[in-house]
């Protein structure tokens, strides 16, 4: 079955309560790189049906590897920095299906 | 490659402003939804790496044919009324692999 979106990417923005053991992925500007995403899909002419959706998500539970993202449905995890890994994994992932390994987080 | 998650499923948990032109999922009981099967997932045994992962997500844009929810790496689209049917999503799909079809959104 063909997905309704080529690629649904999720960022984890799960922000834990202050002295909160395990780390939170909203304390590494994941709020502010999930915009930079979306904004970048979009001005590439790759949001909507059958392209691309960029996603807010709650925890996705790899919070010692992140902050995290998803992409699916291949179920690529991808860590960050900053905007030039986002735009590194937008356009070589999510334009040309090339996986980026350097930031990649092993299964 | 295998997934993380055997089943990855995410919740539209979105809420619009008052007066919005789209309906919001969270109108519908999104979030009660999604920690009621969150719930069951974990009574059941199947929360965790190579399991289940019940999320919360922002706006999966499907809001015309929502209250809407997404299994992936199928990427099968799944709507719902009530607490049955999350039952029947969780006891069919995630538990025994068998798409609830009458529960389906069209692609």
């Amino acid at each position: 079955m063909d997905s309704f979106y080529k690629y649904h990417v999720f960022f984890c923005l799960n922000q834990r309560e202050p002295g909160a053991e395990r780390p939170s992925c909203a304390n590494c500007n994941a709020q502010e790189m999930q915009e930079h995403a979306k904004k970048r899909v979009k001005k590439l002419g790759l949001a909507g049906p059958g392209q691309v959706r960029i996603n807010k998500a709650g925890c996705l539970d790899r919070c010692e590897l992140g902050p995290a993202l998803v992409v699916y449905p291949e179920g690529v995890w991808y860590t960050y920095v900053d905007e030039s890994d986002i735009d590194e994994i937008v356009d070589s992932h999510l334009v040309n299906g090339k996986i980026v390994e350097r930031l990649k987080i092993d299964q």
